[in-house]
């Protein structure tokens, strides 16, 4: 199983690679191949002190589409138009968004694009062949990143697409502790979208760092 | 402190009142006094059952608000513009909204008014110097009726009355295991309301029953 990360050297995307490489082949993919291939190898560094196996390969971001089975789209909700337009390949791939259209004001806010949500406009932007699942949306990148814990929280996942939506569930609960949800279509992604700006609430108002949810 | 519910006799209503009745004076509220009567008799002797005290009073709706300190609008959100058009005297009174705007088609959707949230209509047709809170909007009813259990859920308040806000989180913090949890101001009540339709989801597509969320 071959993950591609568009974006994979941001803030969310370096710490997705580092945790999923010793579970899954990952390619992180950049704008700058040389800055993918620097997440790269401190990755392997960082695994290898940890005695983890991993499988890290930093290229720019169309060849990490190209060489993937699965592609997670881990972009900040302000790039995302500009960057899908620079893109293509994505014919019967599994897309996966875990981007949140939110804005910082003196809280966050949720501002969702006209379609009504971040996966619904990739779902606009994208050839119709595209398996887009929305999920990963709620966790911090501060969590992915540190390899140390286990991140023991909910992750919703949304698709039109039930067999895409396996297939990414199956791959969010390989990830020790985290539980993959059955959320619905891709219509109602805005709703596990808009958890991350309560969330980011949450975390300020009740000097909390980095929340995630459980569902019980 | 006495808590007024308005629609204490529907279906969330009456399992609020059932719950906070041990705790605080409760003002059930409807629109037929008679059934509101028949629900504390009911709610006495169930809590009598268990060997626990309470403080229940059937009344109409206007006589809630009137008697209370804090009222709650356990008004399903298609009855909230009928149901608040016919009462008043909301002055100075707390007023709570646990009112989610949704819709149910094949699946929930969040379905907000054009003012952005329940809790904002709410303040645009309450008076000024009404306190409005959001809060307990993803406690299921048959969770709240379930008095042999506890319910360790998150409760997520948002409030522009920093002081209201802060009445309600002790509210909430006095019933055993749930946690209150500051989510910011009215404005962003809408992220906390759209968090019940994609719980009601979870449950449908999860073979769940009654979810509820907690931060961690």
């Amino acid at each position: 199983m071959k993950i591609g990360i568009v974006g994979g050297t941001g803030d969310i995307g370096e710490g997705m690679a580092l945790r999923l490489s010793p579970l899954f082949d990952i390619i992180v993919g950049s704008r700058e191949p040389e800055k993918a291939q620097v997440t790269c190898t401190m990755g392997r560094e960082l695994l290898r002190k940890r005695g983890k196996e991993c499988s890290l390969n930093g290229v720019d971001n169309q060849a990490a589409i190209d060489g993937a089975d699965i592609v997670i789209l881990a972009i900040p909700f302000k790039h995302l138009v500009s960057t899908l337009e620079t893109l293509h390949g994505f014919e019967d791939k599994i897309v996966v968004s875990p981007v949140n259209p939110m804005e910082k004001q003196d809280h966050f806010v949720f501002v969702p694009p006209v379609e009504g949500s971040a996966a619904l406009l990739i779902k606009r932007m994208l050839p119709k062949e595209a398996r887009i699942c929305s999920a990963f949306n709620t966790i911090a990148a501060n969590k992915w990143k540190a390899l140390d814990e286990e991140i023991a929280f909910a992750v919703p996942v949304c698709s039109d697409d039930d067999e895409a939506k396996q297939e990414v569930m199956t791959i969010v609960n390989r990830i020790p502790r985290l539980k993959a949800y059955n959320a619905g279509p891709l219509h109602v992604s805005c709703m596990v979208e808009s958890l991350t700006p309560l969330l980011l609430n949450i975390a300020r108002y009740n000097k909390m760092r980095d929340v995630g949810i459980q569902f019980i």
